[in-house]
Protein backbone atom coordinates (compact mmCIF):
# COMPACT_ATOMS: atom_id res chain seq x y z
CA UNK A 1 0.00 0.00 0.00
CA UNK A 2 1.52 3.28 -0.74
CA UNK A 3 1.07 6.00 1.53
CA UNK A 4 1.64 9.75 0.33
CA UNK A 5 3.47 12.35 2.72
CA UNK A 6 3.67 16.08 2.20
CA UNK A 7 3.71 19.23 4.16
CA UNK A 8 4.01 22.51 3.60
CA UNK A 9 7.12 23.99 6.16
CA UNK A 10 9.28 21.59 3.80
CA UNK A 11 11.04 18.08 4.30
CA UNK A 12 13.29 18.92 6.81
CA UNK A 13 10.58 20.04 9.02
CA UNK A 14 10.60 18.40 12.52
CA UNK A 15 6.70 17.55 12.07
CA UNK A 16 6.68 15.98 8.60
CA UNK A 17 9.98 13.48 9.84
CA UNK A 18 7.72 12.54 13.06
CA UNK A 19 4.84 11.92 10.47
CA UNK A 20 7.02 9.88 8.23
CA UNK A 21 7.95 8.05 10.98
CA UNK A 22 4.16 6.92 11.75
CA UNK A 23 3.55 6.25 7.88
CA UNK A 24 6.39 3.76 7.57
CA UNK A 25 4.21 1.53 10.54
CA UNK A 26 1.07 0.94 7.98
CA UNK A 27 2.74 0.79 4.51
CA UNK A 28 5.12 1.84 1.61
CA UNK A 29 6.06 5.81 2.06
CA UNK A 30 6.75 8.04 -0.82
CA UNK A 31 7.59 11.90 0.61
CA UNK A 32 7.50 14.76 -1.40
CA UNK A 33 7.66 18.18 0.02
CA UNK A 34 8.61 21.38 -0.98
CA UNK A 35 11.93 22.59 -1.13
CA UNK A 36 11.52 25.50 1.71
CA UNK A 37 9.14 26.72 3.89
CA UNK A 38 5.57 27.35 2.01
CA UNK A 39 3.35 28.42 5.10
CA UNK A 40 0.37 30.25 4.51
CA UNK A 41 0.40 29.31 0.15
CA UNK A 42 -3.24 28.13 0.96
CA UNK A 43 -4.43 26.35 -2.05
CA UNK A 44 -2.02 28.09 -4.73
CA UNK A 45 -0.65 26.10 -7.69
CA UNK A 46 2.48 26.89 -9.99
CA UNK A 47 1.20 27.77 -13.35
CA UNK A 48 3.18 30.46 -14.49
CA UNK A 49 6.81 28.38 -14.51
CA UNK A 50 7.89 24.90 -14.87
CA UNK A 51 8.53 23.35 -11.42
CA UNK A 52 11.81 20.78 -10.43
CA UNK A 53 11.08 17.60 -8.72
CA UNK A 54 14.49 16.26 -7.33
CA UNK A 55 14.78 12.40 -5.37
CA UNK A 56 16.72 12.88 -2.12
CA UNK A 57 17.93 10.36 0.74
CA UNK A 58 15.79 11.23 3.29
CA UNK A 59 14.47 8.15 5.75
CA UNK A 60 15.70 4.57 5.17
CA UNK A 61 13.22 2.81 3.26
CA UNK A 62 11.60 5.87 2.24
CA UNK A 63 11.50 7.49 -0.93
CA UNK A 64 11.47 11.01 -1.37
CA UNK A 65 11.38 14.18 -3.00
CA UNK A 66 12.14 17.86 -2.45
CA UNK A 67 9.39 19.71 -5.20
CA UNK A 68 10.32 23.53 -5.92
CA UNK A 69 6.58 23.95 -6.27
CA UNK A 70 3.37 24.83 -3.44
CA UNK A 71 2.43 22.14 -1.18
CA UNK A 72 -0.73 21.57 -3.80
CA UNK A 73 2.03 20.97 -6.55
CA UNK A 74 3.41 18.38 -4.53
CA UNK A 75 0.63 16.28 -4.48
CA UNK A 76 -0.44 16.76 -8.26
CA UNK A 77 3.06 16.04 -9.24
CA UNK A 78 3.23 12.77 -6.98
CA UNK A 79 0.01 11.63 -8.51
CA UNK A 80 0.41 12.60 -12.27
CA UNK A 81 3.62 12.12 -12.61
CA UNK A 82 5.52 9.82 -9.78
CA UNK A 83 2.70 7.76 -9.35
CA UNK A 84 0.78 8.30 -12.17
CA UNK A 85 0.24 4.13 -12.60
CA UNK A 86 0.48 3.01 -9.37
CA UNK A 87 -2.60 3.73 -6.49
CA UNK A 88 -1.76 6.29 -3.55
CA UNK A 89 -3.79 4.92 -1.18
CA UNK A 90 -3.62 7.78 1.33
CA UNK A 91 -1.93 11.18 1.65
CA UNK A 92 -0.93 12.37 5.22
CA UNK A 93 -0.23 16.20 5.43
CA UNK A 94 1.86 17.85 8.38
CA UNK A 95 2.56 17.33 11.20
CA UNK A 96 1.95 21.44 10.96
CA UNK A 97 4.29 23.04 13.34
CA UNK A 98 1.14 25.62 15.14
CA UNK A 99 -2.64 25.39 14.47
CA UNK A 100 -4.40 24.66 11.75
CA UNK A 101 -8.46 24.62 13.25
CA UNK A 102 -10.64 27.42 12.51
CA UNK A 103 -10.56 29.50 9.63
CA UNK A 104 -6.24 28.75 9.15
CA UNK A 105 -7.44 25.94 7.36
CA UNK A 106 -8.02 28.27 4.56
CA UNK A 107 -4.30 29.69 4.16
CA UNK A 108 -2.78 26.27 5.28
CA UNK A 109 -0.86 24.82 2.95
CA UNK A 110 -0.77 21.86 5.09
CA UNK A 111 -4.48 21.02 4.77
CA UNK A 112 -4.51 22.38 0.86
CA UNK A 113 -2.03 19.35 -0.17
CA UNK A 114 -4.37 17.04 1.79
CA UNK A 115 -7.61 18.60 0.25
CA UNK A 116 -5.92 18.46 -3.08
CA UNK A 117 -5.57 14.51 -2.56
CA UNK A 118 -9.02 14.23 -1.53
CA UNK A 119 -9.99 15.98 -4.63
CA UNK A 120 -8.03 13.80 -6.75
CA UNK A 121 -9.87 10.74 -4.93
CA UNK A 122 -7.49 9.90 -2.12
CA UNK A 123 -8.70 9.45 1.18
CA UNK A 124 -6.63 11.84 3.20
CA UNK A 125 -5.47 13.43 6.78
CA UNK A 126 -3.84 16.99 7.70
CA UNK A 127 -2.24 16.94 11.06
CA UNK A 128 -1.45 19.95 12.83
CA UNK A 129 0.03 20.20 16.42
CA UNK A 130 -0.56 23.62 18.45
CA UNK A 131 3.26 24.60 18.90
CA UNK A 132 4.99 27.57 17.53
CA UNK A 133 8.40 26.66 19.49
CA UNK A 134 10.93 25.18 17.90
CA UNK A 135 11.89 22.84 20.57
CA UNK A 136 7.94 21.37 19.66
CA UNK A 137 7.37 17.61 21.14
CA UNK A 138 5.77 15.86 18.83
CA UNK A 139 5.20 12.99 20.63
CA UNK A 140 1.86 12.76 21.94
CA UNK A 141 0.99 14.39 18.18
CA UNK A 142 2.69 11.08 17.02
CA UNK A 143 0.39 8.94 19.59
CA UNK A 144 -2.73 10.33 17.53
CA UNK A 145 -1.56 10.29 14.65
CA UNK A 146 -0.75 6.73 14.69
CA UNK A 147 -4.37 5.96 16.25
CA UNK A 148 -6.57 7.77 13.95
CA UNK A 149 -4.66 6.27 11.04
CA UNK A 150 -4.88 2.79 11.86
CA UNK A 151 -9.05 3.54 12.87
CA UNK A 152 -9.33 5.33 9.48
CA UNK A 153 -7.57 2.57 7.77
CA UNK A 154 -9.60 -0.19 9.06
CA UNK A 155 -13.00 1.85 9.38
CA UNK A 156 -12.80 4.14 6.54
CA UNK A 157 -12.92 8.04 6.58
CA UNK A 158 -16.70 7.90 7.38
CA UNK A 159 -18.80 9.50 4.25
CA UNK A 160 -16.38 12.55 3.73
CA UNK A 161 -12.57 12.44 2.42
CA UNK A 162 -10.99 14.65 4.58
CA UNK A 163 -9.97 15.33 7.75
CA UNK A 164 -8.55 18.42 9.90
CA UNK A 165 -6.90 16.89 12.92
CA UNK A 166 -5.19 19.63 15.61
CA UNK A 167 -3.70 18.07 18.61
CA UNK A 168 -2.86 20.22 21.78
CA UNK A 169 0.39 21.19 23.20
CA UNK A 170 0.50 18.67 25.69
CA UNK A 171 1.06 15.11 27.06
CA UNK A 172 -0.66 12.14 26.08
CA UNK A 173 -2.19 11.83 29.59
CA UNK A 174 -3.38 15.31 30.07
CA UNK A 175 -5.17 15.11 26.36
CA UNK A 176 -8.61 14.31 27.20
CA UNK A 177 -9.29 12.16 24.22
CA UNK A 178 -11.04 12.78 20.58
CA UNK A 179 -13.25 14.83 19.86
CA UNK A 180 -15.32 15.61 16.46
CA UNK A 181 -15.80 18.80 15.43
CA UNK A 182 -17.15 21.27 13.36
CA UNK A 183 -14.95 24.45 11.85
CA UNK A 184 -14.86 27.13 14.61
CA UNK A 185 -16.30 30.78 13.60
CA UNK A 186 -13.05 33.55 14.41
CA UNK A 187 -10.76 35.64 12.50
CA UNK A 188 -7.54 37.57 12.24
CA UNK A 189 -7.60 40.85 13.66
CA UNK A 190 -4.76 42.26 11.64
CA UNK A 191 -1.84 44.45 11.90
CA UNK A 192 0.62 45.43 9.66
CA UNK A 193 4.75 46.34 10.93
CA UNK A 194 5.34 49.36 8.77
CA UNK A 195 9.24 49.64 8.17
CA UNK A 196 11.74 51.18 5.88
CA UNK A 197 14.64 48.82 3.98
CA UNK A 198 17.98 49.80 3.42
CA UNK A 199 17.20 51.20 0.43
CA UNK A 200 14.51 53.64 2.42
CA UNK A 201 11.62 52.49 0.78
CA UNK A 202 8.37 51.70 3.01
CA UNK A 203 7.45 48.17 3.63
CA UNK A 204 4.57 46.06 5.32
CA UNK A 205 4.95 42.91 7.13
CA UNK A 206 2.24 40.97 8.19
CA UNK A 207 1.18 39.96 11.49
CA UNK A 208 -1.88 39.82 13.62
CA UNK A 209 -3.45 38.16 16.68
CA UNK A 210 -6.54 35.24 16.51
CA UNK A 211 -9.61 36.34 17.92
CA UNK A 212 -12.00 33.29 18.69
CA UNK A 213 -15.62 34.45 19.13
CA UNK A 214 -17.28 31.68 18.44
CA UNK A 215 -20.06 31.21 21.39
CA UNK A 216 -20.35 27.17 20.69
CA UNK A 217 -19.27 24.08 22.21
CA UNK A 218 -19.31 21.92 19.64
CA UNK A 219 -16.38 23.77 17.21
CA UNK A 220 -12.95 23.11 16.83
CA UNK A 221 -11.05 25.79 18.69
CA UNK A 222 -13.23 25.38 21.57
CA UNK A 223 -12.16 21.33 21.87
CA UNK A 224 -8.55 22.14 21.18
CA UNK A 225 -8.14 24.84 23.96
CA UNK A 226 -10.07 22.37 26.03
CA UNK A 227 -7.79 19.51 25.44
CA UNK A 228 -9.13 17.32 23.20
CA UNK A 229 -7.88 16.48 19.36
CA UNK A 230 -9.89 17.59 17.16
CA UNK A 231 -11.17 16.19 13.91
CA UNK A 232 -12.96 17.99 11.39
CA UNK A 233 -14.61 16.60 8.36
CA UNK A 234 -13.84 18.82 5.19
CA UNK A 235 -15.30 19.53 2.18
CA UNK A 236 -13.99 21.15 -0.89
CA UNK A 237 -18.12 22.54 -1.69
CA UNK A 238 -17.89 25.91 -0.47
CA UNK A 239 -21.87 26.98 -1.42
CA UNK A 240 -23.59 28.76 1.32
CA UNK A 241 -26.53 26.21 1.18
CA UNK A 242 -28.82 28.08 3.70
CA UNK A 243 -28.19 31.48 1.60
CA UNK A 244 -29.63 29.89 -1.61
CA UNK A 245 -32.87 30.98 -0.74
CA UNK A 246 -32.30 34.25 0.38
CA UNK A 247 -31.01 35.42 -2.88
CA UNK A 248 -33.96 34.39 -5.20
CA UNK A 249 -34.84 37.92 -6.04
CA UNK A 250 -31.56 37.89 -8.21
CA UNK A 251 -32.85 35.68 -10.51
CA UNK A 252 -35.54 38.27 -11.46
CA UNK A 253 -33.55 41.18 -12.62
CA UNK B 1 -19.44 55.06 0.20
CA UNK B 2 -15.82 53.33 -0.25
CA UNK B 3 -15.54 50.32 -2.95
CA UNK B 4 -12.70 48.01 -2.97
CA UNK B 5 -11.67 46.33 -6.47
CA UNK B 6 -9.48 44.07 -6.83
CA UNK B 7 -8.61 41.05 -8.94
CA UNK B 8 -5.37 38.45 -9.58
CA UNK B 9 -4.44 39.25 -12.71
CA UNK B 10 -2.65 42.90 -12.13
CA UNK B 11 -3.90 46.25 -12.24
CA UNK B 12 -3.32 46.39 -16.26
CA UNK B 13 -5.61 43.38 -17.07
CA UNK B 14 -8.50 44.34 -18.91
CA UNK B 15 -11.00 42.78 -16.66
CA UNK B 16 -10.06 45.10 -13.81
CA UNK B 17 -10.56 47.83 -15.38
CA UNK B 18 -13.88 47.24 -16.60
CA UNK B 19 -14.83 46.29 -13.17
CA UNK B 20 -13.75 49.50 -12.21
CA UNK B 21 -15.39 51.42 -14.68
CA UNK B 22 -18.61 49.89 -13.29
CA UNK B 23 -17.76 50.49 -9.64
CA UNK B 24 -17.55 54.00 -10.03
CA UNK B 25 -20.56 54.54 -10.90
CA UNK B 26 -22.07 53.35 -7.20
CA UNK B 27 -19.45 54.65 -5.09
CA UNK B 28 -15.59 56.28 -4.32
CA UNK B 29 -13.64 53.30 -5.82
CA UNK B 30 -9.76 52.37 -4.34
CA UNK B 31 -7.99 49.65 -6.38
CA UNK B 32 -5.67 47.58 -4.80
CA UNK B 33 -4.51 44.83 -7.17
CA UNK B 34 -1.03 43.02 -7.70
CA UNK B 35 1.90 44.55 -9.46
CA UNK B 36 2.03 40.92 -11.70
CA UNK B 37 -0.46 38.08 -12.49
CA UNK B 38 -1.04 36.31 -9.74
CA UNK B 39 -3.89 33.35 -10.87
CA UNK B 40 -3.87 29.88 -9.40
CA UNK B 41 -2.83 31.65 -6.06
CA UNK B 42 -5.88 30.56 -4.21
CA UNK B 43 -5.70 31.65 -0.72
CA UNK B 44 -2.21 32.08 -0.81
CA UNK B 45 -0.59 35.50 1.97
CA UNK B 46 2.51 36.37 2.80
CA UNK B 47 4.34 35.84 5.54
CA UNK B 48 8.35 35.21 4.66
CA UNK B 49 8.45 38.33 3.87
CA UNK B 50 7.66 42.26 3.36
CA UNK B 51 4.64 43.44 1.17
CA UNK B 52 5.61 46.66 -1.52
CA UNK B 53 2.32 49.02 -2.19
CA UNK B 54 2.98 51.76 -4.59
CA UNK B 55 0.44 54.60 -5.47
CA UNK B 56 0.14 54.53 -9.26
CA UNK B 57 -2.10 56.90 -11.57
CA UNK B 58 -4.66 54.48 -13.15
CA UNK B 59 -8.23 56.28 -13.85
CA UNK B 60 -9.36 59.49 -13.20
CA UNK B 61 -11.08 60.06 -10.15
CA UNK B 62 -9.82 56.48 -8.76
CA UNK B 63 -6.85 55.81 -6.30
CA UNK B 64 -5.01 52.92 -7.06
CA UNK B 65 -2.13 50.57 -5.56
CA UNK B 66 0.08 48.13 -7.06
CA UNK B 67 0.62 45.83 -4.16
CA UNK B 68 3.55 43.26 -4.16
CA UNK B 69 2.00 40.66 -2.41
CA UNK B 70 -0.90 37.88 -3.56
CA UNK B 71 -4.78 38.93 -4.21
CA UNK B 72 -5.22 38.16 -0.58
CA UNK B 73 -2.68 40.25 1.01
CA UNK B 74 -3.94 43.15 -1.32
CA UNK B 75 -7.74 43.20 0.79
CA UNK B 76 -5.68 42.79 3.87
CA UNK B 77 -3.67 45.78 3.16
CA UNK B 78 -6.72 48.19 1.83
CA UNK B 79 -8.35 47.01 4.80
CA UNK B 80 -5.98 47.47 7.66
CA UNK B 81 -3.38 49.73 6.33
CA UNK B 82 -4.92 52.12 3.07
CA UNK B 83 -8.15 52.50 4.92
CA UNK B 84 -8.39 51.37 8.70
CA UNK B 85 -10.09 54.23 10.00
CA UNK B 86 -12.91 54.25 6.54
CA UNK B 87 -15.15 52.20 6.47
CA UNK B 88 -14.51 49.69 3.01
CA UNK B 89 -18.45 49.11 1.85
CA UNK B 90 -18.10 46.46 -0.90
CA UNK B 91 -15.41 44.92 -2.62
CA UNK B 92 -15.96 43.75 -6.13
CA UNK B 93 -13.03 41.09 -6.88
CA UNK B 94 -12.19 40.66 -11.03
CA UNK B 95 -13.67 40.44 -13.82
CA UNK B 96 -11.50 37.12 -14.33
CA UNK B 97 -10.53 36.18 -17.64
CA UNK B 98 -11.98 32.53 -17.27
CA UNK B 99 -14.17 30.87 -15.23
CA UNK B 100 -14.81 30.43 -11.37
CA UNK B 101 -17.21 28.06 -11.66
CA UNK B 102 -17.32 24.58 -9.97
CA UNK B 103 -13.71 23.40 -7.71
CA UNK B 104 -12.32 26.33 -9.54
CA UNK B 105 -12.98 29.02 -6.61
CA UNK B 106 -10.48 26.91 -4.54
CA UNK B 107 -7.53 27.76 -6.94
CA UNK B 108 -8.69 31.29 -7.82
CA UNK B 109 -6.75 34.70 -6.43
CA UNK B 110 -10.17 36.28 -7.40
CA UNK B 111 -12.17 34.46 -5.27
CA UNK B 112 -9.88 34.15 -2.50
CA UNK B 113 -9.14 38.15 -2.45
CA UNK B 114 -12.94 38.59 -2.12
CA UNK B 115 -13.59 35.87 0.36
CA UNK B 116 -10.40 37.47 2.66
CA UNK B 117 -13.17 40.94 1.90
CA UNK B 118 -15.81 38.66 3.42
CA UNK B 119 -13.77 37.84 6.24
CA UNK B 120 -13.02 40.86 7.12
CA UNK B 121 -17.24 41.78 7.37
CA UNK B 122 -17.10 43.63 3.77
CA UNK B 123 -19.93 42.13 1.67
CA UNK B 124 -18.45 41.34 -1.70
CA UNK B 125 -18.74 39.89 -4.98
CA UNK B 126 -16.02 37.83 -7.50
CA UNK B 127 -17.00 37.93 -11.19
CA UNK B 128 -15.46 35.98 -14.00
CA UNK B 129 -15.54 35.71 -17.45
CA UNK B 130 -15.96 32.39 -19.45
CA UNK B 131 -13.33 33.45 -22.20
CA UNK B 132 -9.84 33.09 -21.59
CA UNK B 133 -9.08 34.75 -25.05
CA UNK B 134 -7.07 38.27 -25.12
CA UNK B 135 -9.77 40.05 -26.90
CA UNK B 136 -12.40 39.36 -24.83
CA UNK B 137 -15.29 41.27 -24.99
CA UNK B 138 -16.00 42.09 -21.21
CA UNK B 139 -19.39 44.23 -21.91
CA UNK B 140 -22.24 41.48 -21.57
CA UNK B 141 -19.83 41.03 -18.24
CA UNK B 142 -20.06 44.95 -17.63
CA UNK B 143 -23.81 44.60 -18.14
CA UNK B 144 -24.59 41.94 -15.79
CA UNK B 145 -22.00 43.27 -12.32
CA UNK B 146 -23.96 46.36 -12.90
CA UNK B 147 -26.85 44.51 -12.40
CA UNK B 148 -25.93 42.64 -9.64
CA UNK B 149 -24.57 45.28 -7.83
CA UNK B 150 -27.24 47.47 -8.33
CA UNK B 151 -29.46 45.18 -7.09
CA UNK B 152 -27.18 43.50 -3.96
CA UNK B 153 -26.06 47.45 -3.11
CA UNK B 154 -30.65 48.21 -2.94
CA UNK B 155 -31.40 44.71 -1.60
CA UNK B 156 -28.71 43.49 0.24
CA UNK B 157 -26.38 39.65 -0.31
CA UNK B 158 -29.78 37.47 1.68
CA UNK B 159 -27.75 35.81 4.39
CA UNK B 160 -24.74 35.19 3.02
CA UNK B 161 -21.30 37.93 2.58
CA UNK B 162 -20.19 36.58 -0.44
CA UNK B 163 -20.88 35.76 -3.93
CA UNK B 164 -19.26 33.86 -6.71
CA UNK B 165 -20.58 35.10 -10.34
CA UNK B 166 -19.73 33.54 -13.66
CA UNK B 167 -20.82 35.15 -16.84
CA UNK B 168 -20.92 33.19 -20.16
CA UNK B 169 -19.05 34.27 -23.33
CA UNK B 170 -21.96 35.83 -25.08
CA UNK B 171 -23.55 39.03 -26.33
CA UNK B 172 -26.30 40.27 -23.52
CA UNK B 173 -29.19 39.74 -26.15
CA UNK B 174 -28.07 35.90 -25.79
CA UNK B 175 -27.73 35.55 -21.91
CA UNK B 176 -30.57 33.72 -20.58
CA UNK B 177 -30.74 35.58 -17.41
CA UNK B 178 -29.50 35.19 -13.76
CA UNK B 179 -29.26 31.58 -12.04
CA UNK B 180 -28.64 31.00 -8.06
CA UNK B 181 -26.76 27.95 -8.31
CA UNK B 182 -24.88 25.73 -5.94
CA UNK B 183 -21.15 25.11 -6.91
CA UNK B 184 -20.61 22.24 -8.89
CA UNK B 185 -18.72 18.70 -8.41
CA UNK B 186 -16.45 19.14 -11.22
CA UNK B 187 -12.33 18.27 -11.24
CA UNK B 188 -9.29 18.30 -12.97
CA UNK B 189 -7.74 15.61 -14.93
CA UNK B 190 -4.22 16.97 -14.54
CA UNK B 191 -1.21 16.14 -17.08
CA UNK B 192 2.15 18.00 -16.42
CA UNK B 193 4.23 18.77 -19.54
CA UNK B 194 7.89 17.38 -19.30
CA UNK B 195 10.71 19.19 -20.39
CA UNK B 196 14.87 20.11 -20.53
CA UNK B 197 15.64 23.46 -19.61
CA UNK B 198 18.13 24.87 -21.50
CA UNK B 199 20.84 23.52 -18.81
CA UNK B 200 19.89 20.31 -18.88
CA UNK B 201 17.75 20.44 -15.65
CA UNK B 202 13.90 18.37 -16.05
CA UNK B 203 11.31 20.11 -15.46
CA UNK B 204 7.70 19.79 -15.07
CA UNK B 205 4.86 22.36 -16.27
CA UNK B 206 1.29 22.05 -15.01
CA UNK B 207 -1.55 21.55 -17.31
CA UNK B 208 -4.89 19.72 -17.37
CA UNK B 209 -8.86 19.43 -18.67
CA UNK B 210 -11.65 20.41 -16.66
CA UNK B 211 -13.62 17.10 -15.85
CA UNK B 212 -16.99 17.93 -15.17
CA UNK B 213 -19.21 15.01 -14.12
CA UNK B 214 -21.98 16.36 -12.19
CA UNK B 215 -25.20 15.33 -12.63
CA UNK B 216 -27.14 18.07 -11.34
CA UNK B 217 -29.35 20.53 -12.79
CA UNK B 218 -28.84 23.35 -10.41
CA UNK B 219 -24.90 23.58 -10.52
CA UNK B 220 -23.07 26.48 -11.49
CA UNK B 221 -21.02 24.81 -14.43
CA UNK B 222 -24.20 23.16 -16.07
CA UNK B 223 -25.87 26.58 -15.65
CA UNK B 224 -23.25 28.84 -17.31
CA UNK B 225 -23.06 26.13 -20.10
CA UNK B 226 -26.89 26.88 -20.48
CA UNK B 227 -26.08 30.30 -21.11
CA UNK B 228 -27.01 31.36 -17.51
CA UNK B 229 -25.34 34.34 -15.43
CA UNK B 230 -24.54 31.91 -12.14
CA UNK B 231 -24.44 33.54 -8.90
CA UNK B 232 -23.33 30.69 -6.18
CA UNK B 233 -23.47 32.19 -2.33
CA UNK B 234 -20.12 30.70 -0.74
CA UNK B 235 -19.20 30.12 2.51
CA UNK B 236 -15.46 30.20 4.38
CA UNK B 237 -16.75 27.31 6.80
CA UNK B 238 -15.53 23.79 5.32
CA UNK B 239 -16.87 21.76 7.46
CA UNK B 240 -18.86 18.44 5.82
CA UNK B 241 -21.70 18.49 8.09
CA UNK B 242 -23.04 15.62 6.83
CA UNK B 243 -20.21 13.41 7.66
CA UNK B 244 -19.72 14.52 11.42
CA UNK B 245 -22.44 11.60 12.46
CA UNK B 246 -20.51 8.82 10.56
CA UNK B 247 -17.21 9.58 12.31
CA UNK B 248 -18.73 9.25 15.86
CA UNK B 249 -16.90 5.78 16.23
CA UNK B 250 -13.45 7.97 16.11
CA UNK B 251 -14.35 9.72 19.37
CA UNK B 252 -14.07 6.24 21.26
CA UNK B 253 -10.72 4.89 20.26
Amino acid sequence: MKILVTNDDGLFAPGIRALTEVAKEFGDVVVVAPDSPKSGQGHAITIESPIRLKKVNYMDGVEAYECSGTPVDCVKLAKNVLYKNDEISFCFSGINHGSNASINIIYSGTMSAAMEASLEGIPSIGFSLLDYGHDADFKPAQHYARKIIAHCMKNGFGNTMLLNVNIPKMGVDDIKGIKICRQSKAGWKEEFQEGVDPRGQKYYWLTGTFVHDDPGTDDDWTALESGFVTVVPVSSDMTDYQAIGSLESLQKI
